[in-house]
């Protein structure tokens, strides 16, 4: 298969952070894709003023407010999206959107549990079953390769927990990328035949609202590495677990 | 350490399948235990009927009502069965209540998610933490050693995925089983110190009302299997993942 032909891009939880970053690469891209679906809660929030300006100097840039746990709202804006694609098909959906507590086996709670695997796994799963459709156009159907890209976490791996727990025992936290890696190896397998990639990425310990100020890596450095990974996806990515680098990380 | 003394142990689910056999073959292992507190939802139920003769029986048999998934119906349990243990600890938890639900990929609804999610990953998380105080008095207070027992499941495996995907590709169940896996980890590095083990047992395909009438094992085997791994259980075991055999799953 050729590399991935980036015409057609969304992007959850993009009016910061990583999914920011994201957007802003994408657009400076060699061959910047016609259309980049910048979806967020809230666009019309302060927190979202750059995204809004961003879309303002370009025209490929369609900013759609989306809430990927709510399935009306993900069915909705499947419905604007394809208005925008005019029949072509998604290339890339990049299930950025995420959220991390802090919490330690004695403090953490149900509710927050709840709450971070909603956001964190049944988002990313509502969003890859509603535009499957669109993805399988630009896979098998068209140019014969698109992508799903899960923002994972090395917090998720089952093999590393003992370097970093008690720094960070995050349980919610952990236990939703876990499930997230399980979801994008159902993707993997339910979606081979359709030319669809799925992967999980950890973008490394990134300098963002929710990485911290103590953070070594820059999202421009972190976003970079992906963009890379995702410019060279092919058959062998499918259903792995690597960092912003490549490497490989153990389940 | 010494092998695993069952003075005193709690099984949630146990009034029916797998639950129910391990309160069985427990009364009936060389050491009976003091007390095996018999937890399930409704006790009053028809499903619950043969727990309820069986604890008539054996007087060391307490059915406690419990929904996992309810932080004050967990905690007033462990006001219950503090009554009972007079001071000792608990020497084995089984977070052993767990539902399947079939879905795929097309089919998957969030409300699914979410409710496999609580009653398999939630429950375990809230009932651990709550009974973690009598675990710790059995483990480094005491003995040296106690254990939490997550009854987990090869369809939570992210390396096994391919194998049994296309027939059972259950997505919230094999996800909630991923994060309970993680869980597990969690369990086995936070609480070390206090001499309790945490293990993942794959109970194997059982003949119960969750694996069917096609299954090939039954209940008696693969809890057989599964009491000989939980009686020789040691620090090497710590955050493991095994099937009732004792065969090691890659995560």
């Amino acid at each position: 298969m050729s590399e991935l032909n980036l015409r057609t891009v969304l992007v959850t939880g993009s009016n910061r952070g990583i999914g920011f970053e994201f957007v802003q690469q994408i657009i400076n891209s060699q061959n910047s894709p016609h259309k980049i679906f910048a979806t967020c809660r809230d666009p019309g929030a302060q927190q979202s003023q750059e995204l809004r300006k961003l879309s303002e100097k370009h025209p490929n840039v369609v900013v759609i407010q989306l809430d990927t746990t709510n399935p009306a709202s993900v069915n909705a804006s499947v419905k604007e999206v394809e208005k925008h694609l005019n029949g072509e098909g998604l290339d890339l959906l990049i299930n950025n959107a995420g959220i991390l507590t802090q919490n330690s086996l004695e403090t953490q709670t149900s509710e927050d549990m709840m709450n971070v695997y909603n956001v964190n796994v049944v988002g990313p799963m509502l969003m890859t079953q509603a535009y499957h459709h669109l993805l399988k156009r630009s896979g098998v159907e068209s140019s014969g390769k698109s992508a799903i890209v899960h923002i994972s976490a090395l917090l998720g791996s089952l093999e590393e927990l003992p370097n970093l727990f008690s720094a960070l025992p995050v349980i919610s936290y952990r236990c939703s990328k876990a499930a997230l890696n399980m979801l994008s190896r159902c993707h993997m397998e339910g979606y081979r035949q359709d030319g669809i990639i799925s992967i999980a990425i950890h973008p490394g310990w990134v300098q963002t609202d929710m990485g911290g100020e103590k953070a070594p890596l820059t999202k421009q450095t972190s976003v970079a590495g992906m963009m890379k990974i995702i410019f060279s996806l092919n058959e062998q990515h499918n259903g792995t677990f690597v960092d912003w680098e490549g490497k490989t990380i153990p389940w």
